[in-house]
C-alpha cells in the first residue's frame, strides 16, 4: 500500500500512535497541511502569530528556548489558543542526549515541555535509549514523538544508513513515534507522517546553509505530508496572506497527489 | 607528535582556540582533569555542588534546562563561583539544529547561554552551518565549542565516517573548536582536548543505555584528557570524597600516561 495514494483520513486508520491518527484526522477535517514555524523571540509575538494564523494551520512549531520573556503563562495561553483553533503544539527541541538526560529535559526545567507540547522531536544519533527515555515521560501523557531523519541544511551527516536506522527505531516505537522530520518519505507505510521543513514558495537558500524546496515538489514528489514554513510566512509583509497562500499551495498539491500519486522512487 | 606523550602544559602552546589553551593551562596549574556533570534540578543544589566541589574540578558541566527554579541569578552566581575556584562553565546543550536556529538558542531566550558558559557543545549532524552559526555568537565573546564525536550511549549512530567528518569540521574551525566529546581520541594532534563522559570508578551501565569505563582506561588507553563524572559523584554518599577519589584517579592516570604513553591504536 502506497501512502501517497491514500487520503489523510484513510491513513489515520493505519496509525499505531494516537497522536498520528489525531493529526491526520485534524488535517483532513480542517483541510490544511500547513505547519507554522514561529521563530519569534517575544511571548507577545508568538501569541499574536498563534491567534492570527491558528485558523490556517495544523501544527504550530515552537522554539520555546528563544523566547526572551518566557513565563509559564505563555505555554498555558498557547494551549488555549491551540484548543480554540484546533492545531497541535510541536516543540522543536531536537533532543539529542542520552535517555536519562532527555527525560529530565523533557519533563522538567522551566519549560516543562511535556505539559504543553503535543509533539516533540529528537535525533536518533544517541541510539535507541533516547526514544526509550522520552517515551517514559510522553506515553502516559498521550504525547507524540517525531524522529529527525533528514534535515534541510547543506552538508548534513544523515546518510542513507542513518535514515534507515532511524526508521528501524521508529518501527520499534510505533505506539509513540508519529513520523519524521524529513525531506523525503522514508517508506510507503501509510502510518508515518512526513513533516518537511525548508519549504518556500520560491525555493532558494539562506546564508547559514538552509536550503528550500517548493511546496508542490515537497508534497507531490518527496512525500511530505506536513509542510513546515517559517520565514516564508513570518518575514512576509502580510503573514496571514502568506499563510493562506502556503495553505492553498500545500492543500492543492496534496489533492493532486491523491488524484495522481507519484509512482517513482521517493528518494 | 603524539598528544599522549605531552603534558597539558606543553599542549597549550599548540592550541589555536584560546579557550583550549586556557583549559589545558588551568588543568596543569590546578592539577585536575576532573569535570563534574552536575545533573541536579534545583538552583540551590547546583550552587552547593559548585561551591563544595569547585576546588576539585577543571570544568563544571551543566544542563541548565533541567533546573526547575532557574533565574538569571543562578548563572551570575555560577560565574562568580567559577572565578573563585578557577574552573570553566560548560553548558551541555548539545545544539543540533540549523545555523540560524542555534544562533538564537545560544544567544537568546531565558538562559542566554553565551553570556555565562565558557564552553558549549554541538552535534555536527546538521552540517557545517551549525558551527558557523554558533561561532557568529561565541567567537567575539571568547567562548569555546566542543564537538560531539562519539557518545557513551549504547547503539549510537556515530560511525567512523561520522567521527572523521566531525574532525574535518573541527579542523576548519580550530580557532573556536577546542576539542571533542568522545570515548576515544580522534587524532594524535595535541591541540584537541578529548572530554570523556560515561566514566565511573567501577565501570558498568544504567537502565537507559548509558555505559561506563574506568578513569584509567579512558585516560591511558582511549586518550581522554578530561573525565566527566556525574552520578559517580553526585549520587555518592559523600560527593566531596567521591570527587577527590576521581580527581586522584584521573590525575594519576594522566601522570602514568605522560611517563609511559600508550603507543597502540587509539581507536
Amino acid at each position: 500500500m502506497n501512502a501517497l495514494a491514500l487520503s489523510y483520513q484513510e491513513r489515520a486508520a493505519h496509525c499505531h500512535a494516537p497522536q498520528a491518527a489525531r493529526l491526520l484526522t485534524l488535517m483532513h477535517e480542517k483541510k490544511t497541511n500547513l505547519a507554522l514555524s514561529a521563530d519569534v523571540t517575544r511571548a507577545e509575538q508568538l501569541i499574536t502569530l498563534a491567534e492570527t494564523l491558528g485558523p490556517e494551520i495544523c501544527v504550530l512549531k515552537t522554539h520555546i528556548d528563544i523566547i526572551q520573556d518566557f513565563t509559564p503563562t505563555l505555554t498555558q495561553t498557547l494551549v488555549q489558543i491551540a484548543k480554540t483553533h484546533e492545531f497541535l503544539l510541536f516543540e522543536d527541541r531536537k533532543f539529542a542526549d542520552i535517555g536519562a538526560t532527555v527525560k529530565a529535559q523533557y519533563a522538567g526545567g522551566i519549560y516543562q515541555i511535556a505539559e504543553w507540547a503535543n509533539l516533540i522531536n529528537a535525533h536518533c544519533l544517541p541510539g535507541p535509549g533516547i526514544v526509550q527515555g522520552l517515551a517514559e515521560v510522553g506515553l502516559e501523557k498521550n504525547r507524540g514523538l517525531i524522529l529527525i531523519a533528514e534535515m534541510s541544511s547543506a552538508g548534513h551527516f544523515m546518510t542513507q544508513h542513518y535514515i534507515r536506522e532511524t526508521l528501524t527505531i521508529a518501527q520499534k516505537n510505533a505506539n509513540y513515534v508519529i513520523g519524521f522530520i524529513t525531506q523525503h518519505a522514508l517508506s510507503s507505510d501509510p502510518k508515518w507522517l512526513n513533516l518537511t521543513p525548508g519549504v518556500k514558495l520560491e525555493g532558494g537558500a539562506d546564508a547559514l546553509g538552509q536550503r528550500y524546496v517548493t511546496p508542490e515538489l515537497a508534497i507531490r514528489q518527496h512525500g511530505a505530508d506536513v509542510i513546515i514554513i517559517g520565514r516564508g510566512i513570518t518575514a512576509a509583509e502580510n503573514p496571514l496572506l502568506a499563510a493562506q497562500q502556503y495553505r492553498k499551495s500545500g492543500w492543492e498539491s496534496y489533492l493532486k497527489r491523491c488524484a495522481k500519486p507519484f509512482l517513482g522512487p521517493l528518494r
